[in-house]
């Protein structure tokens, strides 16, 4: 039932503008068929669902490599049609946002034509693989925020029901002066056994754990402080396995992190397997963040505790349901770390899901993104703030800050770069 | 888009009876459109994206009791029609499989028309609300089982990969002859705070607690264990609010655990609190379960720890992507409870979902099980057992022994029960 | 410089009661020189170190029933003299307390005999291995109170900082009215390799893991909530390991859990290895208990929750300085359970030994119970309450009436021990 | 009964020096009688106890400021004299070991002092308060090593059992090759109500959580890695509270932590609040250190995670006992984070205290490391590695790479200090 179309050849077909206001029905393209193609496929199938949202959602195009893969995508994921060229998408006056979910170095091209065409977009982190990049669509983003067109970026941590309510402790002044940030994003994935997958090459990942990982960190800290960071004050980029096997099938290198057919030839890794570096923010806290895929038995330990003169908070991806919280204004002999489970009405976008003690999981925090993204869009306001291309390029730069700091062995102040 | 039936009047239609054989297309009517219609959609959705089924779901009807809600029930969640009266989806005879999700009084009625009519049946825990209720549903699927009609119950928690993986664990004799089994499943919602809704009152509910909560756990105990309870030792059956606030707003107060519209009019409480018991296993460990709504920060602590000779296990389903095992086998220097967190490609139904570390939430129980109905509709085999009726038969009977020992103060085998 | 009696003959002198109001000084003796004569040893030593106490504690004799080991033991431990004739030291007028740390079917003679002797008397838990020996030692006590003697029993767990503080919470109606009790005393060493040491056999020790483990969360279950158990409504009492390996060396035997020098002949464990029960306490709340020496993993936790209207409490003896708290009274997007690091001055006991986050051990249970005693004898009151006969009579009179239960297989009121 | 000398007039006499090997019977001294002279009290007291040590110790002498209270101290804490004039301790020839728990600032004096004396010397941590303090003492711990006398320094936490365990599966090759350290010591008594005591001003102090915490981590790091820091890669120095209220009395400010009687006056804080660095490890690992006493709901976690190419261990000295291993060699369904109970027989110094499940506290690796000195003294191994002078300046030459680093804004490699 689905459509599909197999032309390889780009289109060059008058793109139809759609109307920037959407009303009724929101039209969408995908580009992007792997593991975050999948990951925005059940959030957009499934906010409708849990929320009542003020405009309906029509998944009507999905673009991927490969026509039969993209086909059978599509299909089963709940997309009208598909195609291999996603600039056809964009002569599909239907189609007003579009969703990038494509690997890093191929964000540019995509947002920019599809902001040129008036289509919102929300695309996935970070930005771009490149600070160039990144500065090219940030630029496109403002000149088409004249026009009303909006852009988003998947920082789909911020909508963990426990990170959002950090987000509003802090906000409410129950954290007071931050005096300390302490982050980091453990993975262990890419010990020596792991081949030379595109994760593991510049050119198609910008970076390693850096890009992939340190760039939800900052932004999470950004999002629950509400500070900005300032200064790197210093950075070690590390890269323990120098070399690894290269992979013979081309498709298995681009699903990423499947350790695919290998060969018995190496061949160099060109991205760093860990990047940690001290910051200072700009209320005054002092920072520390790290990223790795060599923390062993650190599966997904997306974790971030704050300081502050009246409380602290703690949270930890791999219990992405609780938050600790420490709330110094109680009584000395009852204070403790307060294990808060999210899952009580009251907490954010829980409502929309399961009773108290059921917990979400991963995806909700991309179904709860979508549904915010249609809010926005039909002019209401979404739960928390989402980031658009503006926001994520801040921290794009406090990405390229540490770079220079690790290479140029200084401090370097955020603002050297933007 | 959705078509919507309004007739109140029970069909008279002859029931078409379908294939028993299912092949290509599964037809599916759900009967229910409250917490449970929820979970079970969302399952039938999901399950198809996540897995890759034998046969193409069909979402055909959803039954409720009231036209409008149910037919916008259905068309948010996904139902290609709606009706009030849920015989008639059983002169469609596309209709193959019907699911069960309503309140436990209607359990039986439903079941066994369908049942009847040939088609397969799902059926939300308990079996029934009533021993004698139950008892005639095992029956007339006994008496379906010969035409090859297939029946399952909805115990959920068995397809949280922690809790799969502990039967597993348990079925390769890492833990050795059982000694301890200790299961709890603790909320708190049941506060003097809380009003006269539908799951106070016996006539619909059955019990309180007991048949909600002790229903899973006996069940799960009797999973992973793979024994039989076969005496209760001694129980406790006990109401702490006699009296709750009548609800006016009738419909409010069948959604169950709403707090809605109370009338200052006290009315009493017919069902348990909580209910405690000890029991003999069939292969001679002691057990102990507990069942309540009023354990105080206990929003959903469904829990089992099991103790055998060679090793342990724990879990706790407010941390349901975690199962803790105990390897007495390991060095005495490194022993120690190993905290598994469940989201490895090789645990159960976890490489049908996300990357390691990524976790899944309450409702990919129901997403698995309803994977594994599909496969086994289609001759293929569960990943871990399904319970069937006659298999929620025993637990039923467990449920029953617990009671006759509270309220006759002794010990009771529960072959007096069956 | 430690002086050493020899002789085993029963001494007849003529005992010398001591003033029965202590002042400058604290004449100690200690009957028992394994185990708990360590644990005590360490207590009296310390207590004048940490506490700035009221009287001077001197410890004077213990007395053991093999002379040079116990010469051993007292001068390591720091006991002035030591003799195997423990009524010898009953003759020595400065001695005004005995400390009686011996397995439990001797508790009865030395604690009547040091009483009649005019002796204040402090005795290790459970009072006795026997209902009738208890009794009896009650009533010996009561006898004495009369005279200004006074007695105490060593639960040395009322004084782990989290367990006096969970006293205090209640007590100042953090919890209110309390639904719940739960409590388990776990251990693992009972497992078939361990061999029959006198714990196993019921002459010398009275029961197995009921009056060595339940004893202790019966006290601490009526010591934190203020309630009695009123009725066990149910119990099992198993003994899943019959036979044992013989010890031929009979020391070995007597150091209780010493997997020591094992014969090839198999022996009847006359004991029980576990015990659970259900119970109804004063106050209306419900409980559930279970001892055992077979939850393969749990090396010593002694653990308790109560839930309450209020709010609740969880602890854990393997985290002992944590005392979790759960107040229903918060806002609900910041309730949780407080894990309250019980290290803090304001914590009951803590001011007296290190800074915060500076945990105390297992044997500051007992220094802090030595440095009650000491005050209470000169006339102070201790920091929380200390247990006497008569208290610990009640414990008693519950490990009977689970017992009763078990075997007689029906509920018992514990009013029918008394 | 204790000896006390109330001269204040340093002593003139004649040193005995007392003969370098040690046998029958060790006499101490001990300077210094606040926290740490409390701590070390009860390890001299205690370690004759649990240990069956190849000496007898003898607590000769203590030495204080006061003499009413240095007399007081040493009574209640069980030295034979008691001195406010710690050269005269050196006369007494029965005296072979000092013991130095003062402000860091008079390390070197004491110390120095001792060792000319041909005194064995045991020194709180850190080495000293300044670089060039720390040199003459490494200095003269060597010279004095010529003529067999020994050095120790206090670097208490290597004896926690957990860390002592961590250390011995480094070495048995169970992490195998190091990728990452990440360590922190976080306390949150640093706030502004905290008052100028001594521990803010650099003259005493020398640094602020710099020495008094980071000090332990890298020791920590050292120990259990068996690597060294090569290079400091960035550092922040921070103080967050630039003006404190100035302590009227002297002696209160001289308790350090204490609150006490504070003026309205405000002095400056010449000492960091934290201090945060990245480095690299001479085996190639990458590492990170904190330590801050402005962490607020963190009392003493003093942390550290070691992730290897063959796995991982985690400690937090808030649960002391506990010691978390990922052993990444095991099958992939059942790999986990382990929590070992490091209280069982076969775990470092356990034997010596209590049985599985009874948790040590604090004071233990006191004890533990008093017992190892008594060892290495009479010719014997400790259980592990103890620090000396030597050992003790290269983590000195690390704390003052560190704050090159942060103020010269460079990296800087550790052997540009040496």
């Amino acid at each position: 039932m689905a459509k599909v179309r197999t032309r390889k050849s780009p289109t060059k077909q008058r793109v139809e503008k759609p109307a920037v206001t959407v009303s009724g029905t929101l039209g969408l393209a995908l580009f992007g068929t792997k593991f975050m193609g999948r990951a925005h496929s059940i959030a957009w199938a499934n906010a409708p669902k849990f929320f009542d949202l003020p405009l309906e959602v029509k998944m009507a195009w999905t673009a991927g490599r490969d026509a039969s893969e993209t086909h059978e995508f599509g299909r089963t994921w709940g997309w009208n049609g598909s195609t291999i060229d996603w600039r056809e998408t964009l002569t599909d006056p239907t189609v007003q946002l579009v969703d990038v979910a494509t690997p890093n170095h191929v964000h540019r091209e995509m947002a920019i034509a599809a902001l040129e065409a008036g289509r919102h977009v929300t695309c996935e982190k970070p930005l771009a693989g490149t600070l160039a990049d990144a500065r090219e669509m940030r630029n496109a983003a403002r000149k088409a925020a004249k026009n009303g067109v909006k852009t988003f970026v998947w920082f789909n941590y911020r909508r963990a029901p426990a990170v959002a309510l950090a987000h509003r402790l802090v906000k409410e002044g129950r954290i007071g002066r931050i005096f300390h940030v302490r982050a980091a994003y453990l993975q262990d994935w890419g010990g020596p056994a792991t081949p030379l997958v595109w994760r593991f090459q510049s050119a198609q990942a910008g970076s390693g754990a850096h890009g992939d990982l340190n760039a939800h960190i900052i932004d999470m800290a950004r999002f629950i402080t509400g500070e900005e960071i300032s200064q790197v004050a210093g950075a070690i980029e590390e890269t323990f396995i120098k070399e690894r096997q290269i992979v013979v099938d081309e498709a298995a290198a681009l699903t990423g992190r499947t350790r695919g057919a290998k060969s018995k030839k190496m061949g160099k890794s060109t991205v760093d397997d860990c990047v940690l570096f001290l910051a200072h923010m700009s209320g005054g806290a002092v920072a520390s963040f790290e990223a790795t895929r060599l923390a062993t038995g650190n599966k997904n330990r997306n974790c971030i505790e704050i300081n502050g003169e009246k409380g602290s908070i703690r949270f930890n991806f791999e219990r992405m349901n609780e938050l600790e919280f420490w709330d110094d204004t109680r009584p000395d002999a009852i204070k403790g770390w307060t294990n808060i489970l999210c899952t009580e009405s009251v907490h954010p976008y829980v409502k929309h899901y399961w009773p108290p003690g059921h917990l979400v999981g991963y995806e909700h925090g991309f179904v709860s993104h979508a549904a915010d993204i249609v809010r926005v869009l039909a002019g209401q306001s979404a739960e928390v703030p989402l980031p658009d291309f503006e926001d994520a390029w801040k921290t794009q730069c406090v990405l390229e800050a540490v770079i220079q700091s690790a290479r140029r062995r200084r401090p370097i102040a955020v603002s050297e770069i933007d």
